[in-house]
């Protein structure tokens, strides 16, 4: 090898000629050496694909020979604007002169001619997402070199056709449009359906009318030099890293835009020399369900592109056992080598050249969510992996797609009665999505934002689509399989998918589909099943997914459960939704909302009334006693249901306008009745509640009379609910259940609001334990929901055994914005824009909320050293939030029943990752 | 003297015995030096009262020898629920011994008998509020005894019947009526309409039935025993520390409840020993006016409680040169002395008994407003104190009732005209008041917390009234002088008063008042002249006072400019605004609230097309094209009016739905055309209006599309209205005026959106400044009024170059309160029953809203050091606010322009009581 390998302690010393911008996938080694044995600083400077390649090749894999041009090259072409750094392309060329050797052949040799693959490869793999060229090095005379070399003319100018359109298409900009619709005219002409049935001629063909479609596009002929080529395709691999699509796609994915790429060339081998030759992709373990056994697909006599693109439908890869035993054979021992190697399930590309197997490219899979905890559940259990690990190789984005709801089985078995089942393709990506038919990805995108339900419909997706398909609840396509670009894009981001369901015909340009006669508009709704890939006509219901049978899922979180610090609670206002907040692990009631008892039918009548009457009156009492029985029986049952668990009591809340009829329907309403005449004594009721609403009514209801301000204007009724509750516990505890109360305050911002309940509290719960001869433990808490509150955390707990953190008023009082009006109406358009990092109400915005969070535990515990702290806003379900809550130094969080599965794994990857404030 | 004076610094060392509870008027130099000098603890120890008697007796002022029993004797005899302290009583004794050999009289003695009084005397005066008895001593052997020494039957038994009743009241507890409707009584079968028209033998009748009503209404005998009138006197001073109209007035004026009060036992004189003797009170100032000039009453022959009490209308002081130019030299003199003495405009009791004059007390006299300016002035110009004490002797209470309302002369004259003008009394507390009738004390009360405007009216009032006065707006007596409770409480707390009309006839029974053939009824609008003294009928239309005439004032403000530290700046909206601001003493404008030039009549149609167009359209161009004209007028105005003073013009705030039409009316219209159903092109006009509205209706608008949002949601509009900005400041610079523009964005809780408005600004600024020519210095700047904005200051102080703190946005978010929904429905309630020491809206909450300001300054300053800050909410105004703002660091504070000469007078008594942070 010509470049002189500088040991990397010295190298920072020496002149910049000696800085090393390309490697041979054999200098792995050295590689590492420099690097410090860093495996991710590896994976940084040659990328993914780069690393695996080198690591395979360490690993006596059988890989072409080829190098890799470093992230940094890339980083210092585009901070240079455009220019590779000094000594690279010589680099390059030195590098370039090693393959040659390796592969017997040289590069731009009209009698044995080298072709090289160019491919992008970042750090993290971004599939489809950055550019690729085949058969670089190919010329006019190399071609027909070629053909005598070879003696397959049909092979060659197969490869040359592809070359001359990929190279225009990536390297040039030129659309793919005119190359397919020449081609298709071609195979229209020649009466074949498939590239395969093309020959020679007609490749030579469509290579000629290529090179012209590529003159009239770029105003210059293709670029017979093939060293040119190499510096162009390279130079386009470095750029693309700032196209639009990558850029979306790292948003998307949360990748940094500063890590850059790095580019392989690698010797090319070809699937489509005949029929000893074929092409893959494979899985480990299935993508889709986790289940050990290999999975993926083949086609031969075809080059890899074909397989990914979904333009021919592949063959599953269990039938190239008897396609060649052998091949077979050797391809599963690779396979099973690699997965050991990487302690983890690999997504493979393979080639078979006039049969010898090639391997191109190793990754960690992409996998579903189900895969993803099962593989991990298998990993652990095979030795493979640590519980830790496994832990962490679930991210909450799974569970929550694990949980993701389902369709009713015997609505589907119905709607397949009435003919509604149009089609099945691919179960791709599994979920049950049901939305309004888009045909293309910025209509998806457009609806989706506009919080419409959206499935997007294409024949097949492009990378250009993601933005589409990120913005929709599913994804069909009528090509390609599991490994389609559609499925693999699907599967990541947890969007229900199904792809090839062959029987759609769909026009894009009439924005409509037919399937068996029936024709399904632009707008219309269907019903897709990712996880049997059956498409339905209309919407099908759907149901909660069943966790008890979830069991990869239960182990999984039993592990979490082992490492997380935080306390997981859920939010529940009634006895089923506490039961089914301890079937999904929760350890206690955070927050339990009264007033969502007092909306019910046959208790509103009485709630209104009991507002109309004057506070302290007897009327007022004999309302209230009505209400306490109905209290009575909803804290009987949520104690029940949590025997041995806190319940978070937290006393009524909303303004009493809530639960009063509309202001405007009654004044319209009256007018009504006045204009008719006839019926005085209604009138006179309507004039007279619009009376009452109107003094109930509020400027900005959120900040008025409500919460503990209710209670202390209003203590009649704080004593009923206080009442009821003391009295359920009282008699559960007879019954030998074991209950523990914590009646919380809300909207509290003075310490004396704390104290005048605390006081009341505890009056009514002393009388009705006396009454029952019994004592219950209990505590009497606050939220903490307004800044202020945050503020005086310390005078809060003088009174206070707990807090609760109401996040979501917090922010919304923290940021001055009310969610209900802003996220319409400037909120999203915010986060788009960047002006705000993320929606606050999904994720705690730590700088703001956080700190008033971080002051309030800290003044908070300083007053009361036993203080208990928790979370009840809907970030308690949030990942994120959650790490964040660690920090803070929360004790739980609370979140709605169905997140509790995400936030005991959250909680776990927290203090696994996290140190306690 | 038989008591050992203990020298101070052994004191504490010696027995409990040696505790003095007791001091004699000439030990006042002992007393001083026990207390290491200082004056307010000697005050504190004395009372006010006594220290100044003390203080008098040392300066050979004739005071009426006696003594003092301590504050400390007070606490201690309350702390022990009602027992002297050990050794108390026998240092009264001994002191009273001190004081018979002084007096040449003897307490007790039937032939030559010493008579005291006994008087409250806390360390801070309290008129009318503690309870006072005379004469005491006597007892029916003594006063014959008296009889025999002085001749004097009938002023014996007036004495005699004096204590009984008092006694009887004060130290028992009876209810006066019963003494006061015998008297009536007695007066109507003698035929005589005052006291002094009564003779011995009525005395004599009265004194016996006095003895009887006191026997029925205590079934006890009176006291007989002087030692023992003594003992019970003294204790009712103690308990009345703790009486509930004391406990109120303290409340009122801000003292401190653990204080105690002092008890004072004097030898009695008498100004009721026949016509050689009398009564007065006098201040050595006008307290209604300043002027340096003796004013005050006296009545001969009479006891000092019938000059205060308003039941005899007594006589001005000049007239006393008439009466006895001897007696009233030596008192001139004597007030002069005093008022050198204390350096301070002295109220001063004094009694002339049978030709000797003796000072009963003297302390600093209570003024209105324009006479403490005035004195404050004059006394700085006499060199009698500097001009920091003149500065700190008027208080912004002060000159807030100075710059209070008056009726306008015009409107006064035409209802005179008509006959509106009813009475004239004394114009006993200036200021003009309008409001209801209300004929006591409580309803006074109730109807003023209801937020009516109320004038109490009473024959004359009591201490009892207090509370009644302090909700009223001003004050009515038809009894009573300058000196009458009425007018010395209602000068104290700046409520208007005419008192001593006596044309009214007040009818409390039937709750109404006549005069002059007119019948008042409570409930009816009155109106009243304090400083003139007029009364009428109606309400009488008020101006704003001419702050260019108010000389003394400006003096005053002038040096409080040279102390304070605090910028004072205006809120500001319209020129006439500005030019109102810069007389009252504003360096700039600190708010332009642009939103309301947006409401006037011609604008508003303009407003709504171009909230009705779509963003970014030909039309909204169109319609905000024709508002840049207006706001150009107005920005020019003001900019002129402030001329080399800056001025902050905050972008437009408001929600855009404020513009527009109620939904619920357009809603009633629709349904109301509806059925018409002959205007088919209106309903249509209606019902697309009312879409509109409701898509811009919002559920809390305070936290909805305002402000910044509307800026970024809108540009346009913001750049139209800094286009307009800077075309006014251009064409003003061309014109050779100062313009310093600030442009503030409002409601901001991110750093990006203050980068997005500052981007926004200066790319409008430089266009039209390229434009004219021209380069206007200016500055950009945003409001912290939501708690993240303060939170993140450091980052908002990348992109601001001034901060303006927004107290009530800021109160309002931090608190979770909407003033407008609270205020009437809870936050009264709250300051009523000790929820939260004051409305946060008027006094800035230093624990949570001020919390948020410290950290906001400080980590503003930390990434800013030039940072300029200012507060611009209701605060700004606010003295204590204004203290709080001094310690915070502010540079300004903005408020309206009427609170400016409050706010310079504030600032500057922030500066010299507080330190900075």
């Amino acid at each position: 090898m010509a470049i002189a390998v500088v040991p990397p302690k010295k190298r920072d010393a020496q002149t910049k000629i000696a800085k090393r911008w390309v490697f041979l996938f054999d200098e792995i080694d050295t590689v590492q050496e420099m690097v410090e044995g860093s495996w991710d600083k590896v994976r940084s400077l040659l990328g993914g694909k780069g690393a695996g390649l080198g690591d395979m090749t360490r690993a006596k894999v059988p890989v072409p020979p080829g190098f890799t041009v470093t992230t940094e090259a890339c980083n210092a072409y585009l901070a240079a604007k455009g220019k590779f750094p000094e000594n690279m392309w010589e680099q390059v060329l030195e590098s370039l002169k090693e393959v040659e050797k390796k592969a017997g052949k040289s590069f731009g040799d009209v009698k044995n001619p080298l072709l090289v693959s160019v491919r992008s490869g970042a750090k993290f793999s971004m599939p489809g997402m950055m550019d690729t060229v085949l058969n670089l090095g190919l010329n006019d005379a190399i071609a027909e070199g070629m053909v005598k070399l070879t003696g397959d003319e049909r092979f060659v100018y197969d490869a040359y056709r592809r070359l001359v359109q990929m190279f225009g298409s990536v390297v040039m900009g030129i659309d793919d449009e005119p190359f397919e619709d020449y081609l298709t005219e071609v195979k229209r002409e020649r009466g074949v359906k498939s590239d395969v049935e093309l020959k020679a001629e007609d490749w030579k063909k469509v290579t000629r009318e290529f090179e012209k479609i590529f003159r009239k596009e770029t105003g210059e002929d293709f670029p017979q030099d093939p060293y040119r080529q190499l510096e162009l395709a390279v130079e386009a691999v470095f750029k693309s890293w700032n196209g639009k699509r990558a850029v979306d796609y790292r948003n998307a994915a949360n990748i940094p835009h500063n890590l850059g790429t790095a580019v392989n060339v690698q010797t090319m081998v070809f699937g489509n020399m005949g029929d000893q030759s074929g092409t893959g992709v494979a899985f480990t373990r299935n993508p889709a369900t986790g289940q050990k056994k290999l999975f993926g697909d083949f086609l031969m006599n075809a080059q890899g592109e074909d397989v990914v693109a979904g333009i021919r439908t592949p063959v599953p890869i269990a039938e190239l056992e008897r396609e060649n035993a052998e091949i077979y054979a050797q391809f599963v021992d690779i396979a099973n080598k690699l997965e050991r190697h990487y302690r983890n399930m690999q997504d493979v590309e393979f080639t078979i050249e006039r049969g010898k197997l090639w391997m191109l490219q190793t990754r960690d899979g992409k996998r579903t969510a189900r895969s993803a905890v099962r593989i991990a559940v298998d990993m652990e259990q095979e030795k493979l992996i640590s519980k830790q690990e496994a832990v962490q190789r679930v991210t909450p984005q799974h569970v929550i797609q694990l949980l993701h709801p389902q369709f009713d089985d015997v609505a589907k078995q119905e709607a397949k009665k009435m003919g509604r089942m149009v089609a099945t393709g691919v179960n791709a990506s599994p979920g049950a999505a049901v939305g309004v038919a888009a045909f293309d990805a910025d209509l998806a995108e457009k609806w989706g934002k506009a919080k419409r339900s959206v499935i997007m419909v294409r024949p097949e997706t492009k990378p250009d689509d993601v933005h589409g398909m990120l913005a929709s609840r599913g994804i069909l396509t009528s090509r390609g399989g599991a490994t389609s670009h559609a499925a693999v894009v699907a599967r990541q981001f947890g969007v229900p998918c199904v792809c090839g369901a062959e029987a759609l015909e769909i026009d894009i340009r009439k924005r409509q589909l037919t399937v068996g006669g029936v024709v399904i508009h632009e707008g219309d709704t269907i019903s897709i099943d990712g996880s049997t890939g059956e498409v339905f006509i209309g919407e099908i219901e759907r149901i909660e997914p069943e966790f008890a049978h979830e069991t990869y899922l239960r182990t999984l979180l039993a592990w979490a459960d082992e490492f997380r610090e935080l306390g997981i609670y859920a939010n529940a206002d009634y006895p089923v939704d506490a039961r089914r907040a301890r079937e999904y692990g929760a350890q206690g009631v955070g927050l339990c909302r009264t007033e969502h008892m007092f909306f019910q039918e046959e208790r509103l009548p009485i709630v209104q009334a009991m507002i109309l009457s004057e506070p302290g009156s007897e009327e007022e009492a004999v309302h209230l006693e009505k209400l306490r029985h109905f209290q009575h029986d909803d804290f009987y049952g949520i104690f029940k249901a949590m025997d041995g668990y806190p319940v978070i009591i937290r006393l009524l809340d909303p303004p009493l306008h809530e639960f009063m009829p509309d202001h405007e329907q009654l004044a319209m309403r009256a007018a009504g009745l006045r204009l008719m005449g006839d019926r005085p004594n209604e009138l006179t009721r309507v004039e007279e509640l619009m009376t009452a609403v109107e003094g109930l009514r509020e400027f900005n209801p959120m900040l008025g009379l409500r919460g503990v301000r209710l209670g202390i204007v209003r203590p009649a009724i704080s004593a009923m609910q206080v009442s009821a509750l003391f009295e359920a516990a009282c008699q559960l505890k007879r019954e030998g259940v074991d209950v523990h109360p914590e009646i919380m305050v809300a909207v509290t911002s003075s310490a004396s609001e704390v104290k005048f309940m605390r006081e009341l509290i505890e009056k009514v719960a002393n009388e009705i334990m006396e009454q029952f001869g019994c004592k219950v433990e209990y505590k009497v808490g606050t939220m903490i929901e307004l800044p202020r509150a945050a503020l005086i955390a310390d005078q809060m707990a003088q009174y206070s055994e707990f807090f609760s953190f109401g996040t979501n008023d917090l922010t919304q009082t923290t940021f001055g914005i009310s969610r209900d009006d802003a996220e319409g109406k400037f909120l999203l358009h915010y986060v788009e824009h960047g002006f705000l990092p993320e929606n606050p109400f999904q994720v705690i915005d730590e700088d703001g909320v956080g700190a008033l969070i971080e002051v309030a535990v800290q003044k908070g515990r300083k007053a009361r050293p036993n203080l208990e702290v928790g979370i009840c806003g809907e970030h308690g379900g949030d990942p994120k939030s959650i790490h964040f809550c660690q920090k803070a130094g929360l004790n739980y969080v609370s979140c709605s029943p169905f997140r509790v599965p995400v936030a005991r794994l959250a909680a776990a990857h927290a203090a696994l990752e996290g140190k306690r404030s």
